[in-house]
């Protein structure tokens, strides 16, 4: 028998019943962007691999310029410059200063650079230092920054633009990460036509299969869209049985009536094992989740708000428990605009507007009677009531989740 | 002659010598998610289009349960039911009920839906009702959530999933949208060499091509990477106008070198204005804006974490600005683990990591001695410490910029 389940107690069960799979390929860096790393990356050289410059000045042994000031300078006879992107792989004289560009290597034996403002060429091949040096100042050493076999990203981490300008600098052209998932999405209803048609009487438009399409294509996989099922548990059973052979997930939008749901429970157990029969939030009860051998099978609510809610807190856990992908997200804080009441017993869901008063975030919580998808248009992000909440006073304060972007 | 300017300033400039392109084009839906609407999007019809059960019960005029209870029931004859995806465009016999799936259409003279659970089928062809309806209850009305003309989405809006779910919904499958613009990227510096070549002497890899690329495709353009130009003016100056013919915007990622940024002053001002010289920030300050008729040139540092924030905090807005798009962007609270010094009169940046200790987000400054861009491989945001304040104590709450995606 299987009872209906608490968020908590379904992502356990994510964590539980399914592992990632640790397919992985590798693609050069300039598609990397927003892939999940399959790998601890390692530094294999050092970063600076020379000693360098920050400011352009003249490189001295410190000790050289020791007790200087604007009335006693340093008189240090000036060698050849150090040139933009050639080495420095020389000696100083006894003595003597080298002009360096920022960002140019210092040879060996200088330990500090000293800016051009500190500085007086007084054109006789000597050059005046107004400021005494301390070792290592306006220098970067080799290895600064990193040195073989430190690790710079850690296996899981989605690459961001700023982990690509680090895989470049360490000459990491080529990179290991989780092979996109494939994904099956089906929509089950005899009352569904597609977007571009106008609907007739008792019909409505397939919502679910676009935004479905959207929110996971965005969130990294390929998506493979079935289009509409009718309510059929022979034609469903067949196009569930072609979506798990062709996916590695499959995620099955119900129609509303009744019989949808118990034609889905019966399919999945025909394939594999049914896991979950509900989950206590609002909206998106009537969710079911089974598997055939490693691949999930999600029975999402046919009413397009409770499938986005169920998409963004479990599929999203799911599909990111398959790739091994850190799933840390952050919200934001903001006091809620106007007084809500929530179901006890169930964790509530509400999307939000956000918008910021005298410095201080509000969120506007988006409701409209009917809540269908049409009333998120818009929506900036979303927050839940606890299941022992029984509602919030205005001005309360909630953390948000933003939703832009997946 | 053209003074540091602040972040302030700079913002204010590129709104007033910069203006949306208007250029658009009408993709699918199913290529819509993340682009910048071009128009206000308004429905053109009523969602739902028909009275619509939200429950799986019998639908009846609620004046015919007025009274009713457990002990004294309504009995109501039973109609032929309404079937899913079906319209109910009859009248109720007088007196009668019928039965409607959640989803399913109400008939004209019914107000209110009575939910299985508060019934009872005699099997004799009447139901039993045992709690009076109020009207409306149970049901949504044709238009409650949106009616012709009712705005949904604004333009500048970048699309989310709900979004598309919403567009979905009122069968908009074709949707105007900015076009995505082309920047071209061009690094410049005689030690700079591509990511996969191992670096000489006094050389280093060339991070900000690859870096800028992931960012702008990120952020929905199309990039031109013109790969590395070395230090010399006419050559580079080839490649500018080359850039300027191709591309709606050019970022130049100068190279370390004093004379980079005097070329590249000279060949704005040879090719259009110069419009701005340096910005009062850290890092970033040496950052130049210029434009050639409308087309924005922008002289990168060519320090990767100084290209990285300059970008972020300046670049895309600009590039926002010339796709009309809506740059909203949030910031999450957070505790400083330790003590960080300002300098005094510049706005300071810095990259960190992020970890939840005690319910408390706590926000780790990434710094490393060499602001090497390796040092922020793994960042998950940033802040920003105002140029007034000599900086900031450990524990003080900070607003981070979150940096996943983009």
């Amino acid at each position: 028998m299987l009872y209906v389940k608490t968020p908590e107690e379904v992502l356990a069960m994510i964590e539980s019943e399914f592992a990632p799979l640790g397919q992985t390929e590798t693609v050069p860096l300039s598609d990397a962007m927003g892939r999940i790393l399959a790998e601890d990356m390692a530094a294999r050289e050092y970063v600076p691999d020379f000693d360098r410059s920050t400011v352009d000045g003249f490189a001295v042994p410190a000790s050289d310029t020791f007790g200087s000031s604007d009335a006693i300078p340093a008189i240090l006879p000036l060698q050849a410059p150090v040139l933009m992107g050639q080495g420095a792989d020389f000696s100083l004289d006894e003595g003597a200063c080298v002009a360096v560009p920022t960002g140019g290597a210092v040879p060996w034996d200088a330990d500090s650079v000293v800016m051009l403002e500190y500085t007086e060429d007084y054109g006789d091949g000597t050059i005046g230092v107004a400021k005494p040096a301390a070792p290592g100042m306006n220098m970067i050493f080799r290895g600064d920054d990193v040195y073989p076999g430190k690790v710079i990203l850690h296996k899981g981490r989605v690459l961001s633009s700023a982990d690509i300008g680090a895989l470049a600098a360490i000459g990491q052209v080529r990179v290991k990460v989780a092979k996109k998932l494939t994904v099956g999405v089906i929509s089950t209803g005899d009352e569904l036509v597609p977007p571009e048609v106008q609907p007739g009487p008792g019909q409505v438009r397939d919502v679910n299969s676009p935004m479905l399409e959207a929110m996971l294509t965005a969130f990294g996989c390929k998506v493979i869209n079935y289009g509409i099922v009718i309510d059929d548990e022979a034609l469903l059973s067949d196009k569930v049985k072609k979506a798990i052979a062709d996916c590695d997930a499959v995620l099955l939008s119900g129609g509303s009536s009744v019989g949808v749901k118990d034609a889905a429970c019966r399919i999945i157990e025909s394939v594999g094992t049914l896991l979950l029969h509900g989950i206590a939030i609002k909206p998106g009860k009537p969710t079911i989740l089974g598997k055939a051998g490693e691949k999930p099978i999600v029975g999402l609510p046919g009413h397009p708000v409770a499938a986005y809610f169920i998409t963004k807190l479990f599929v999203q856990p799911l599909l990111g428990r398959l790739t091994g992908r850190d799933m840390t997200a952050y919200t934001v804080t903001a006091k809620v605009t106007e007084s809500i009441s929530a179901n006890h017993g169930r964790a509530q869901y509400h999307c939000c507007r956000l918008t910021e008063k005298d410095g201080q975030l509000c969120a506007q919580p988006i409701r409209g009677k009917s809540g269908l998808i049409t009333t998120l248009a818009g929506a900036d992000g979303y927050f839940c009531i606890d299941r022992d909440c029984e509602g919030l006073p205005q001005g309360a304060e909630i953390q948000v989740t933003i939703t832009g972007g997946v």
